[in-house]
């Protein structure tokens, strides 16, 4: 059973606004076993929405409007609707009631323009409003079903859960899923893709999705099959080939990020973690602080964004500074000793290097990074990097990497 | 001129991502006198892409896919334009050739799977991507203009600004349109709107879009002119009407972020900053140092996210957390003044509370934060906070009133 989802609006159309009712309806939509072929966005404009209902009927069994059933001239989906499945609109009085006693009972007067909202697809059912003014609707014919939700997500949100998820289930797929979420750090799209290409592409009854982010991959596999149990069966097999084959590539088997995977080994373990930061000037300390409960492994950190800070702050030898230089592999061991001592943790890390545009010094290029891993025994671990891209690309390259370089040395230990 | 955007990919038709180049794409097409009409979200289907592409073309001078130009199987967009626009694919050597020496450059081996990103439409024009192996594509003929660009943002972006924005201006309606972005905090949305909306909706040929994110609110005033210069003067007469009623709740004329700002006016004059964070666990920091330049005015800060960690790292008296525990006014007024004294910094910000969801005692709510801003003089002012939300949220609105805070104590010395 396939779906579109048409967000009706000329404000949709701007620079600033983004359609969030079809991430609901999506969620809701695949739990009831209904795929979303297509989302479009269109403007207050008759002619085009008629048109976009019309192809949209063609190539799935269900098409869904959101927005447009306002009171005013240019809210024009039930004209649109009406039109595009070559039935009258039908007047119901009692609606227009509905609408003057919510009014009434908030101390106004319904506006007249607001009996424009009484009007239904002849044939559809009325789906209830309790928290507007606009019902919607729900049609069907030969073609397929059509259904009118209000824009609101406040209004939408729970007409859906009431009046339409019992009966879309009753025309979901039989078909039962279940999803595998896998995450991936250090090896490239185009390697990863290239290595679990071929395992993937034998297991029809999965879909496998691929999401590259700066640094990090997730790999879903959705699993369809004829019982929960056997959707289970099939996504966990393949993941278990494609562990296999990417190895301690694989972070985690699950949707969480990696700094929430080093916490909870970290807390397993009963050990803390401090950092010193220079370019990357709070990210890395940001990202583990935005776990909740992170306070139970993570003591604290430094940002020693200046030279002299690394120095004053930190306790970095100066002389280290001035023999090698504050973005070099000695400031960077120096920095995770310098955390690691201070603070008393388990773990430190450090994050030095230049993350551009401009740089101060001709020693090395924009995108260099030294990142350093302390362990409990006080042995450091400096590696060098040379990322390209924007600032705040590299900054966000180095804090990832350095997660990725913690977990391996949290994971060995 | 009309324009319809179709982004590719299926994980755009899952419940969890959302399209965002087509908010940017719209902005630059509004800039060059384009109207967009539709945007269309498609998964990896070659045959339901070809048919959208088919069907844009029929009623849109101008079609713009997104994405699916990657290196894999489910990447279609290629075939499906060639498909669409009834050409031919052809193989260009010399783009396989430059992929292969951008992977070298990083030290890996291009994947022969690339090949597949060297097939160009005949008779289209190929346009450069700098930032990743995707070229894009412009093809033109008898029905219109047809763009194929990269799906990640960062390959996106320059290639729009570089590549497409000179030739769309081309063909661009003569209509002239300025925009006018002012940006406010610290006055809650609805006030702000009841407050300017008188003033506003009597400027007839100017748009206004007010955008709330939390914290801070941006005002957008598009006008439209025959020329340029007309709508400069159109946008530019409201503005001041506007600032006129908001006065100092405007901290900038501009698209500027407030810690942009807060740099632009250190840096003139000639003073830095230090930061103390408890509960925002570097965010501040964060921001602080995403802007490019930071490190002028900058100096650092400490995360002291422990109870223990306040008194070691930065030195805050033991007695004070003893006897006012570690989200009280005096601890955040101690933060300050230690981060202000060890840096040598001329403003320090501390921030400590309760982002929650759990809390260690029970002496304040979950939202609870302590903001201290300390002046060159050395005088701390703490200011109470009772933000709402969750975690994320609360930290989030933390930072921002702290600059906000941090930004008034500038802007009044």
């Amino acid at each position: 059973v396939t779906s579109e989802i048409i967000a009706v609006g000329s404000e949709l159309l701007t620079p600033q606004r983004v359609d969030t009712n079809s991430l609901f309806l999506t969620r809701k939509l695949n739990e009831c076993g209904i795929e979303v072929v297509r989302k479009s966005i269109i403007g207050d404009d008759r002619e085009k929405l008629t048109n976009a209902i019309c192809n949209a009927r063609k190539s799935s069994d269900l098409v869904i409007t959101t927005g447009g059933l306002g009171p005013t001239l240019d809210d024009i989906t039930r004209d649109a609707v009406a039109k595009a499945v070559d039935c009258e609109l039908v007047y119901h009085d009692q609606i227009t009631q509905g609408i003057r006693e919510r009014f009434l009972r908030r101390g106004h007067k319904m506006a007249e323009v607001n009996r424009r909202q009484a009007y239904i697809v002849k044939g559809a059912d009325i789906l209830e409003n309790p928290k507007g003014t606009a019902p919607g609707q729900w049609f069907k014919d030969a073609l397929g079903i059509l259904i009118l939700l209000p824009g609101p997500p406040r209004e939408l949100e729970p007409m859906v859960e009431h009046e339409c998820v019992p009966r879309l289930k009753k025309i979901g797929s039989p078909h039962k899923y279940h999803t595998v979420i896998m995450r991936s750090a250090g090896v490239p799209e185009s390697e990863l893709d290239e290595r679990i290409g071929p395992i993937y592409s034998t297991a029809s009854s999965v879909a496998t999705t691929i999401l590259a982010a700066p640094g990090d991959i997730q790999i879903h596999l959705r699993a369809c099959g004829d019982t929960i149990e056997q959707a289970q069966v099939l996504a966990e097999a393949l993941a278990e080939k494609i562990e296999n084959e990417l190895g301690d590539a694989i972070y985690n088997r699950g949707s969480e990020e990696i700094e929430e995977v080093v916490g909870t080994h970290l807390q397993r373990l009963g050990l803390t973690l401090a950092v010193a930061e220079s370019c990357t000037g709070g990210l890395l300390a940001q990202r583990l602080t935005a776990i909740q409960g992170s306070s139970k492994y993570f003591l604290g950190g430094w940002v020693s964004y200046t030279e002299s800070s690394k120095t004053n702050f930190l306790g970095v030898p100066e002389s280290t500074i001035v023999k090698y230089g504050s973005v070099s592999k000695e400031a960077a061991k120096a920095m995770a000793l310098q955390a690691k001592n201070k603070s008393g943790a388990s773990f430190s890390v450090s994050i030095t290097g230049f993350a551009g545009p401009a740089r101060d010094t001709d020693t090395a290029p924009v995108g260099t990074v030294y990142i350093g891993v302390a362990d409990p025994s006080g042995c450091v671990e400096v590696s060098h990097h040379c990322f390209s891209g924007d600032r705040s690309f590299v900054r966000m390259l180095a804090v990832q990497t350095a997660l990725r370089l913690l977990f391996s040395t949290i994971r060995n230990q």
